[in-house]
Parts: C-alpha cells; sequence; structure tokens
C-alpha cells in the first residue's frame, strides 16, 4: 500500500470514520496512481478502515487503470447501467456495516451526494474530508519532486529553444509554435498551460495571449511556460532582452529580479505565505513599482498549476519542507513593458530548491 | 436581455422558482457571455423571477466579465474576502425574500451548498435546474451554430494542412506540429482537445496519442482534430491514404464510410439517438466488424466536446432540430489498421448539416 493511501488511513482512523468516498479525478489519482478525467461519467475510489478499497470506473477505462499499477480491485461499469447500484454491490464486499463516511465537500456535487445517502440510508454523519486531504497533498513526497524536477528540465529545455529564435522580426505566436514542435519532438506531449509569449509593451498586460505582434530590436520579450512530466507540472517564466536596452528597461529588470532573489533567498520553514509575498512586494515599492505588481506572489503546483499554498496576503499557512510553489513577481508598466521572473520551488529544511535552473540574469539575445 | 436568460426565467416561472443560483461555468457563460475557469474561487450567476440578476466573480475576473458584454451588474471580491457574506448582501438587492431556489445539484458542490444555505436559512425548498438547463443548451441557437460553423471551417483548413504534409518519413507528432502550427498562425489559439495523428496499426488504438512513428508508403492515417471558434468548437475525423492500399485496407476504410454516409443521411428529427447508433452500428456488423467498432457513434458538442446527446444504444432521446453531435463511425483492426470517419452536425427540419466538409471519399496522398 502506497504512502498517501497509508495517510489517508490514518485519518479514517483519526477522525472515526469506516469509509472514505474519494471523487475528484486528481484525488483519485493521488492514491491510486490512475488519472482521468471520467466528464460526466462516474469516477470513484472507496477506502475502508479496515485496509479494503476498490477503484470503480467507466468500463472502457477500467484496462488503462491497471495499466496504471493500481494493484487493488477495479471494477467498471457501462454507459447503459446505474453506477451507485454496482457501487452498493462492491461496498458490501468492504464491510458489512458503516456507520461514519468522509467525503470530499469540495468537491462532491450534491446530485452524486444524494445517491450516495441512497444507497448508504443508514449514515447519518458524513465527515468533510477536504481539510485532510488538502493538507495531506500540500506537503509533496520525494517520489512527488523528483517528477517535478523533470518537468522543471523541460521547461529550462524550452528557455533554451526561446533564446535559440527570439530575434528581431519572428512573432510571438511563431515562438510560441518553436518552443511547442520541439517539445513534442522531444517526446513532451503535454504543456501545464498554453505557452505565453509577450514582447515588448504587449508584455504589460498579464493577462494576455500570443498574438502577431512581432519581436523588435530592444524589446523585453517574456516566455512563461510549463510542461506536464509523469502528471506533474513545471511553471517558470523569464524576460529576455533583444539586443541593447534603456535603463528605464532595465531598472524594472533589476526591481523584479532583486524581489525575485530576495524571495527566494528569504522563503524557509517557519515563515508564512504571506509573509513570503510581503517581502518581495516591499522590495517593488520601495523603487516605486508597488501599482504595477498586481498579483499574488506565487501559486502552489503539483499535478496542476493550481493548487495550495497560495502566496498572497492574508495567508498565514507557515511554510514546511516538500511544499511546492511558484515565486513570481511581475512589474507590468502599461504602454512600455512587463517583466516578470518566476521559478518554482520545493521546500526544504533551510530554504527552497528550484525546479528550474536557466539563468535569471539579463539574457541579451 | 438575451434568448437564452429568458428561457430559463421562464423555467423559473413554470417551476414557481424565486431564485437561479447558477454555478457551473459553462452554464454562466451561456447565459451571461462571460467564460472563465474561476478554479478554486468563486464565479456565481444569480437570477431572480423579477429579471433582476447579477454577476459574482474574482476582483481580478470583473473587467474580463464586463468586456465579455454581460451589460447586467457584476459585483467581485478579493482573495481575503468571504464571498458568501458579499453575495448575501447583493442577493437583498434582488428581493428582500425567496422562497423557493433552483440549484443544479449536477454541479453544486456540497461545500457551497452548505454556504449557500446559510446565506438563506429560509429556504427548504431547493429544485434542481440541472435537467431544465441541460434540455435548454442541447438545442443550438441560430447564433451558436454560426460559431461552430466557423470552428468547422477551421478544422477543414487543419485538414488541408494535413493533406499537404502527409507523406512517407514525417512523424504523427511532426503532422501534429504542422497542423498547430499553421492554425496559431492563422490566429486559431486554441484546439478543443489534442490534436490526434495516427499512422499504420498505430490507428488501431482509439484511445492513443502521437508518437515518433514515422508515416511508411500504404499506410492510411487518420487526423482527428478540432478547434475554438468564439467559445464554440469543431471536432472531425479524417482518415487518408499514402500511395496505394490493400484491397483489406480499401474494405474498412468503405465499411466505415458506409456506415457514416447513412448515418448521416438516416439522421433527423423524430428518430432515437440509438436508432441512429444502430443504424450504422448494423452496417459494420453486417460486414463482420463489428467487433472492431467499440465506441458509440457519436457524442454531443458546443462549447466543449463533451455535451449532450450522447449518440449510443440505451439513449432513447428524440432528435430534433439545433441538437449538435459528432457522427464518428470507425473500426479498429489491431495490429494492422484503423478508419475513423467524422462530421459534427446540427439537426435541421429534415436531417442533418455538417459543419466541416473536407471530402470523405478516400483521398489518396
Amino acid at each position: 500500500m502506497n504512502k498517501h493511501l497509508e495517510n489517508l488511513i490514518q485519518v479514517l482512523e483519526d477522525n472515526d470514520l469506516d469509509l472514505a468516498y474519494i471523487s475528484d479525478p486528481t484525488n483519485i489519482f493521488y492514491y491510486t496512481g490512475f488519472l482521468a478525467d471520467p466528464h460526466e461519467r462516474t469516477l470513484a475510489f472507496f477506502v475502508s478502515r479496515s485496509r479494503k478499497n476498490f477503484l470503480f470506473t467507466p468500463q472502457l477505462e477500467v484496462s488503462s487503470a491497471k495499466d496504471a499499477g493500481f494493484s487493488g480491485q477495479v471494477y467498471g461499469y457501462l454507459d447503459q447501467e446505474d453506477p451507485y447500484k454496482i457501487i452498493a454491490q462492491h461496498l458490501t464486499e468492504l464491510s458489512d456495516k458503516f456507520r461514519n463516511v468522509g467525503i470530499e465537500k469540495s468537491q462532491l456535487t450534491i446530485a452524486r451526494f444524494e445517491q450516495l445517502k441512497k444507497i448508504l440510508p443508514q449514515i447519518d454523519h458524513f465527515f468533510d474530508l477536504t481539510a485532510a486531504i488538502e493538507r495531506q497533498k500540500l506537503i509533496k513526497t520525494n517520489d512527488e519532486i523528483q517528477k517535478m524536477m523533470g518537468a522543471g528540465e523541460e521547461a529550462d529545455f524550452a528557455f533554451d529553444i526561446a533564446q535559440k529564435n527570439c530575434r528581431p522580426g519572428i512573432t510571438e505566436i511563431e515562438l510560441v509554435n518553436q518552443i511547442e514542435s520541439a517539445l513534442r519532438e522531444k517526446g513532451v506531449l503535454h504543456v501545464s498551460f498554453d505557452t505565453l509569449v509577450q514582447a515588448g509593451k504587449m508584455a504589460a498586460n498579464p493577462h494576455g495571449e500570443p498574438t502577431t505582434n512581432q519581436v523588435k530590436d530592444h524589446d523585453l520579450v517574456l516566455f512563461d511556460l510549463g510542461t506536464v512530466h509523469e502528471n506533474y507540472v513545471s511553471d517558470a517564466t523569464r524576460t529576455f532582452a533583444v539586443g541593447e536596452i534603456t535603463d528605464e528597461q532595465k531598472e524594472i529588470y533589476d526591481v523584479c529580479l532583486e524581489a525575485q532573489l530576495t524571495a527566494m533567498d528569504y522563503a524557509k520553514p517557519g515563515i508564512t505565505a504571506a509573509e513570503l509575498d510581503k517581502k518581495a512586494r516591499d522590495i517593488i515599492t520601495k523603487h516605486g513599482f508597488g501599482e504595477y505588481f498586481n498579483h499574488r506572489l506565487g501559486h502552489g503546483l503539483g499535478t496542476s498549476v493550481h493548487e495550495f499554498p497560495s502566496i498572497m496576503e492574508g495567508n498565514e499557512m507557515m511554510l514546511e519542507p516538500g511544499m511546492c510553489f511558484s515565486i513570481e513577481p511581475g512589474i507590468y508598466v502599461p504602454g512600455f513593458a512587463g517583466v516578470r521572473i518566476e521559478d518554482s520551488v520545493h521546500v526544504t529544511k533551510n530554504g527552497v530548491e528550484p525546479f528550474t535552473h536557466t539563468s535569471k540574469q539579463l539574457i541579451k539575445l
């Protein structure tokens, strides 16, 4: 039984629960190694405190679930069958009576919950596992961190391609094509989000998309990208200079870099997410660019780029070894330029280690 | 007030509901024109029977919501604020008392529902809007069909690129790169799913991914692709021959084509989804390939490639004008070859019209 699942059974014991019903696909992946998007179909993982469990999937996913390495029972259902009726039968194999059942209230829909209550009519106490699972997923194991390092290497490869192709005349979209083509040819089939390339003043909009805007001499060009490696993601940003840049451009780069490096150095177990955000933000504010840094310092990542912890004002969560998140200060001066410098990191005993290693010093192409 | 929203208010009236709480992002798009993925944040649309409404979004999305053309009130909240507390205040602007409230039980999580019940403690009847909304979305308006035609044109463009580049020696991944690069350069930034290219016997796995497998002379090469056009999608498949093919390859192509064309011709208002599936399946079975057609005939599509109606055994839903779905028979002979021919269509008064027009007759490259 894997460590993640051991920890879930510990949660059941700590809370006197007989059964956990896991319905969120990313949580199911976390406990079984099987990742699938069931869309409207039913995907579920049931674990009893007595350590029996089964995975329940659409019939056409059964072999994929076994191929993914899940060693427990896998039961399938056909589209014309009633999934909860079949689940009810298999639940009797786990135990003949359940009293307290754990569910994910932040993931489970009312419709599915009503079906569960129909097949478990004797239960009146449903415990919310959301916080315990989030807490568990927050701390990555060494194996997860290894996979994220693999994704980080792929992001560094993408920055190499970016540097080799970024020259006056090429468009943002052409650069995206160069990067994603090179990744695919290297065997990286999935990016963790749409690759973002923004040149010159286009980079001043942190919510923009690549366009046919051409890179010009003296532009700062922003590349925000990431890949998926063995189901774990990378996310990193670099901003390169095309030829010589002005003192004004250099200033925002230097201030952003100072904020990024200071946060990298300051991040360690025992400080809070809010304190880390403030550390970087204070530097940008001190130099007069505070209003141009209009987003949080970072976000958690793991199997997606939207996990906990959120590195922002108000989050008093203490950093701990194994947490993974981005550190990505940005300065966006409308009509002029935008700079963002981002590494994603994992917290170690004494500090943080980045997943990407492309130089953050100003690179002139 | 747009037609979609008018229809929702009609649902409120028909069911004696005072308020609808819409939480699914694609449903919010359907009623407001604003599409966003809020991840863990709260996105909600409230509509009262008295025709007052407001959209509630994370603060950083407020301007995008207004830019998307939503003309009603948009309220935002900051990450450190309690969204339901703010929602409670704004609900008083819609009415001073609600008795019956409609929610989407298939979309709303228990956690959000519990928060809603806290701010509306007087409500004891919550009505499930899921079926009514699904029913409404099932029938596309002319405006939606126009957008899907735009997406279909882009898919036809992609098939042109596929035909021009598919030659012995090129790999499946290189073909994906050619297609997606050409689409991006044309301004099509989003595909509706990962472009699939499979050559020769690789095409016998309908759940496969593109690889470094090279196209060979005499291969059948399968291209399954789609784009996103003004938030609506296309989805189509063509299988091309590289040079001359054998009689055995030709036979599975011809049988698959006969099934596809027969289904296109048979599809019309008044027959059921199950009857349509059976019509195509019977042809493939009659020719002895029934076991090699191991998926449903088609699926609905609109803002995503996973909508209703599902064209499969057991679905007794009657086809009606405005429904949009794929017709995609396939024959997958392990170790030999795979053929799938797919158009997505909309149902008209007398039949169906495809969104893609690339020839389905065997094309030899």
